[in-house]
């Protein structure tokens, strides 16, 4: 034997094509789940057998749901004439953790990111804008809630100089410093950021 | 919906429980695998599911095996005099793919390491005894093959210590600096080594 038992050694292959698993980490992921009981292991399986079984995309604002509309395009209570543009599912959690905002979303999922070859046309572009259009000028603003990053940064200009002739304020979210920070340990131009958008106490 | 669809939830709660994989982590994972097509999904599944199914302990070597005892216990070509004491079974496959060793093997399970709780009890140590209690003067050395560093240095020389009295041919792998390694960046105490060690040409 110079190999690892098949069994073993398939399931490592199976971490390891997964992003950011190299095969020593999926050595250690085979080995760990070595350890766990019969019972865990079947309801590992099982979550990942089942996991696209129950989701569907909602057709609207193109997020994972178990319903399409999803709960929050189909919940009366929220504004419908606000739409923030997200890149992805985890940042609607995010946003909705924060309790402040009531409006819909739009999922693109992903980023303009020419070097990995992500083009507006790889993104849900075109359903956002078959929304704007469909709504009958429903729609009063849009949030681009892109990250500032510089694929999200390109994003974010590529939509609002897509968007300009539609006549809706489009905003993107404020920039400054993170709280908890250290004004010492900014960089310049999130200083800069600050700066210009200082608020009256 | 402040949450996740719960299968999407789950998964990343499974994939989070593993060690060094943070909920962040496990978030990507999980919206990678979103992707899959169903019989990826399925394949992984099962993996994970069968993956004790066939597998047992070699009641020799202690390494994961198909049966009991293991391939290369079993193999009547292996030198039976000599045994190759290693941490981990990953250790073993390491030592398997340089072709240079035809002995036997036991698998601690870890090493000693006070910090995390891990003493002798924890590891095979009391079924090599046996094993070498048992083999009457059959076995002439013990390779032991613990990694360099603290934990490994330590389960090496209490192994050292305890087997002692048994009059048996007791070494450690050689040190020295790795095929490929600048001098200049070797650290002292591998430099060290590697001069102690030096060889004629």
């Amino acid at each position: 034997m110079s190999r690892l038992p098949l069994p073993i050694q398939n399931l490592i292959d199976e971490f390891s094509r997964l992003p950011g698993i190299g095969p020593k980490t999926a050595e250690r992921l085979v080995f760990y789940l070595l350890k766990n009981s019969q019972e865990q292991l079947n309801q590992f399986s099982e979550r990942i057998k089942i996991l696209r079984a129950q989701i569907t995309i909602c057709q609207n604002c193109q997020n994972y749901s178990l319903k399409s509309p999803c709960e929050i395009c189909s919940d009366p209570s929220r504004q419908k004439d606000i739409i923030c543009i997200v890149s992805r599912p985890v940042d609607v959690v995010a946003i909705e953790k924060t309790g402040e905002y009531k409006g819909l979303y739009h999922i693109l999922g992903g980023a303009i990111n020419p070097i990995e070859g992500i083009s507006p046309e790889n993104l849900k572009i075109k359903q956002l804008e078959n929304r704007l259009n469909s709504s009958n000028g429903q729609i009063k603003e849009i949030i681009i809630a892109t990250n500032s990053d510089m694929e999200g940064e390109t994003t974010a200009l590529y939509l609002a100089k897509l968007f300009k002739p539609l006549n809706i304020n489009i905003t993107r979210l404020g920039r400054g410093l993170p709280v908890g920070a250290d004004v010492e340990y900014a960089d310049e131009v999130t200083l800069a950021y600050a700066l210009k958008g200082r608020r009256q106490m």
